[in-house]
């Protein structure tokens, strides 16, 4: 420890923000995370296009505004019910772009391989199929390999660009007291089925990652033209760090109501079991978009013609002044919804 | 070993191309990672761009042509005479665009953690100097944490987006007999400083790297105008990897004059030392340019005039017909270049 805790903190197991050691938590998503960016990051690589708090930075090429976006994915294991490294990479991905209201086009790949040939092979055929049903071309790669043991099998980074529909302003910068917070479906189901699949838990029939582009739910959105202030896909950190997250970047209070988030018996009864909040838990096939109030019923409509978003529901609404993330609960009390410190889930994608 | 010595092959303690294991020598840049590249990545991704053997791809924005490129980075040691991961990172991704042509705009960087967080600050810092030595901005990024043991401190991939000069068409399919090899400067020194380092041998004064962006040269040169039939940076697998790939690429014989290769006194016995050929060895900061031969006098004044290719000079020219590459040696003979199948020096980018 080269840091003193802060006067009249907590003596804390957790690392402090001084110390010099990476800890997984810096990988989590949650606060840990966000000191190295404000810490270590953005001091030197500072904001050149102002991409602020979101995953895709945009610049213009010609007449157009391209979206580009990085991702490193580190899952353990590689394969699991529902996807694998492969797929997860893809659609993470994609699925970033299309939250900065951008429409998918270029994928590249950078491989660092450990794993046999076999697995590597499955990988690719999964990150075809998923460039394949996202619309997107794989153009260029990169491929390093380390010795058996400095790696887990595969690494994989993808960095993806997109075009973004013209007219649109996506971003926690956009959000208003008044919008609407609309969820796409059920939480927590990628978390538990990476931590089943991991420690060899035997849930019957396995639950399967939600992992998937959100192409078919998010352009006809866009392509309609409802006015969206901001979409978020719900991964590292699940629906709880999304909220926290937009609430402070744009300066708001976030409220919804807990009894309205769908979670699955199986990966609730998963959750509980292994005393996880759902809301807490990665997704890798979910996002929240927020709306104006007036928009709000069209955009469901729209969501719920995809397969991937029929279930999407109004969970609640963003009024004025900072004041982080409320639930209402079951049982008719609020509790404030926080950003976990550290990690709940390490290697979740 | 699941399958069978070709018939008539060599009982060969090289890996096989059929068997199920990844190798170092799969990421050694020689044979093994092009029937890497041939039999599992091409056929599943396609070469959707037409990239072909080029390190980036190009697509249209509007009326601009971008170019992007991905590369993954596992150097060890993190820190070497002349640069660190971080530094490596950028001016490797820097380079790939300048090859093909283009202007370097753009950078994303994905970090694969598990070092300390001095040495990230140093590696982040270093990489923050060769972005502005490099003109690119590093615009968006990902972290994701490993368990210690899992990684090797740290591991980059960084993809870089530049802009096309108009009305260039650099790549091998360019390149026609009777074409000028010209080549920038000295090489060797990038393997040679990293594996000095990393074992730990004492050479007095250190050999350092040769990583550099190389807009300083190469940006003059398409800035003038100057008719550049292709550019390849010389990287794993060194001078000899790159002109194989050129000459099988285009379909022509490269000659050099060994003898016109530049290689430091110091570098050259470390590689005796290590019965290495210089030919082979890494670089990181040094290229070849094929013009045709009535621009190679201009194009070499234009190169001299960088300090990173004060010391240019043509080296070979291209004939007709496919031939490989074949080396004139310093006792006159005449010896044929082919690409290592496996792995020189590990790790070093």
């Amino acid at each position: 420890m080269n840091a003193d805790p802060p006067a009249g903190g907590p003596a804390c197991p957790l690392p402090l923000a001084g110390d010099d050691v990476v800890q997984l938590a810096h990988g989590g998503g949650g606060q840990l995370m966000h000191e190295l960016l404000q810490n270590v990051f953005l001091p030197a690589f500072g904001d050149p296009l102002g991409a602020g708090g979101h995953d895709s930075a945009v610049f213009s090429a010609g007449a157009e505004q391209l979206a580009i976006t990085t991702d490193g994915y580190v899952v353990q294991p590689l394969e699991f019910p529902g996807g694998d490294i492969g797929s997860l990479a893809v659609h993470g991905t994609v699925n970033d772009l299309l939250m900065a209201g951008a429409r998918p086009r270029y994928l590249s790949a950078s491989f660092i391989l450990e794993a046999g040939l076999a697995t590597l092979r499955r990988v690719v055929g999964s990150m075809r199929d998923a460039a394949a049903a996202s619309g997107v071309a794989i153009v260029t790669g990169d491929t390093k390999v380390v010795e058996g043991g400095h790696g887990d099998g595969i690494y994989l980074a993808t960095t993806g660009i997109g075009t973004l529909f013209p007219g649109t302003a996506i971003g926690p910068g956009a959000i208003r007291p008044g919008d609407r917070v609309l969820l796409s479906g059920d939480i927590a189901r990628h978390g538990m089925a990476v931590m089943a699949a991991r420690e060899g838990l035997a849930v019957t029939p396995a639950i399967e990652s939600d992992s998937a582009p959100l192409n078919d739910p998010v352009l006809p959105l866009l392509e309609a033209g409802v006015t969206v202030h901001c979409l978020r896909d719900l991964t590292r950190g699940g629906l709880a760090s999304a909220l926290v997250e937009l609430a402070a970047g744009a300066g708001v209070t976030i409220a919804i109501d807990e009894t309205r988030v769908p979670v699955r018996e199986d990966v609730r009864a998963l959750c509980e079991l292994l005393g996880l909040d759902p809301l807490h838990v990665a997704n890798e096939g979910r996002f929240v978009a927020i709306v104006p109030a007036q928009e709000a019923d069209r955009a469901l409509a729209l969501l719920r013609n995809s397969a991937l978003a029929v279930d999407a529901r109004d969970i609640g609404e963003v009024q004025p002044g900072p004041g982080g993330v409320r639930a209402r609960t079951a049982v008719g009390t609020e509790r404030p919804i926080t950003m976990l410190t550290g990690e709940q889930l390490p290697r979740i994608c």
